[in-house]
């Protein structure tokens, strides 16, 4: 079994992400992140689409955290790293890693999403079996 | 008949919505117009919710833009001034004109909206009757 | 002395703030926390103005986590509530407590913040004076 | 001479670019605007930076304009291009036709910048002579 599998992808920070301070406005981050998810989702069929198309779950966030550690201006790329944090829970754990262009970490985060019964708003407490299926496909 | 209607309202600029050159990120200006559209709607009783709840009508735009006149940066307040243009077209048009505290014009623009069934995603080429209603009700 | 002074503001949930499931994007509350902090500093003299003028100090952020209780939709006032949290170290704590309309938690939060020297970008580790001093005038 | 030049660039409509319609918020086309630009100026030396950093001149926006014809929702691909409109006057004027994944057009728009000495915050009024020299090179 392997322990964890993850995703690089790049960005550029945008103009219209910095802000006064000349540096990614700090919310911004969160955005990155969703852009590793979907980089991630992409890589490994499991996006928002993939799993609402199949299952009508939802996925919604429940905790999110980010420390940083190093600004970041217009222009700069950044690399996100996107790790899948393995749980028995009903959950979807992901660890972020942002790097400069020197590889310096500039942040890093933590993501927690729940399942969701899109039609009745109801919380999947239970890991639905499309999940455990992808789980033992991609972690083995 | 009145020829006209409008609204004011204030918001204060956010520290993320500056950018590098600290002053009013040039998009953020189309948030300020919905701000502006939305206290519109409070006070005569034509928000997106008021709509689509009696009519299951949705408003997308179809065109918006912005003439801009002066920076406004972090921590200033805007008046926004949401004024109701009258046109026979089954259309919703606004104008807008944003003042600082000086009562300088900051920036002017202009939205058009159009009536779209958001179940058959079909757009509406007569004014409904809603709409009429309300017009006779709040311009005479 | 006091434990703690805290700040309580109200915000309109914007159409443009919500996402195709209808509800507040998540990395929008970081946007919230801000407006707390915000109306924190309004209150209490400790803006990001009020510090940056009078210490060429500039207060980035250095962790920020949240936590998501509830849906919140387009239209709902959402009451956000910002505590002081007192430290010896040269940080400012906040936590965040977000209630709906029916007063229910709609998410917790925090944020940490540092100071930092804006010229030469350089991080404060000791306590500045008029940190010290506001405390001493607000805290007892 | 050549009558234009223009770039081609390509993003993908993130979720939270999109709104309870389930449709990317129209304000976000002026930020698909901004990529076009960046993209543009990446092909041919005139980003932001680029112009800030040799001349010390800002590019500030003084119009805006977007007309909406289709929808595009979370996921879909969709191409900028961003065309350069040559002009005597001192301004960088361009046009945006964005196409998604059928080569349908889903908007058009237009900006219009100019020269901010960006220390003394006046506006420069003749063409800077970089760009009478960036214009002779790419437009013959």
């Amino acid at each position: 079994m392997l322990e964890t599998i993850s995703n690089r992808t790049e960005i550029t920070v945008r103009f219209s992400e910095c802000d006064p301070l000349g540096m990614v406005w700090h919310g911004n981050y969160i955005r990155y992140f969703e852009d590793g998810r979907e980089a991630f989702g992409k890589q490994y069929d499991i996006g928002y689409w993939d799993i609402y198309s199949s299952t009508k779950l939802a996925v919604p966030l429940v905790h999110i955290e980010c420390d940083y550690k190093k600004f970041v201006g217009y222009g700069e790329k950044i690399i996100i790293e996107t790790k899948f944090i393995n749980t028995a829970a009903a959950k979807i754990i992901f660890e972020y890693t942002l790097f400069n262009e020197k590889n310096q970490i500039v942040c890093t985060g933590k993501s927690i999403q729940v399942f969701l019964d899109a039609e009745k708003k109801e919380l999947i407490i239970t890991n639905p079996t499309f999940f455990e299926d992808w789980k033992k496909k991609h972690l083995g």
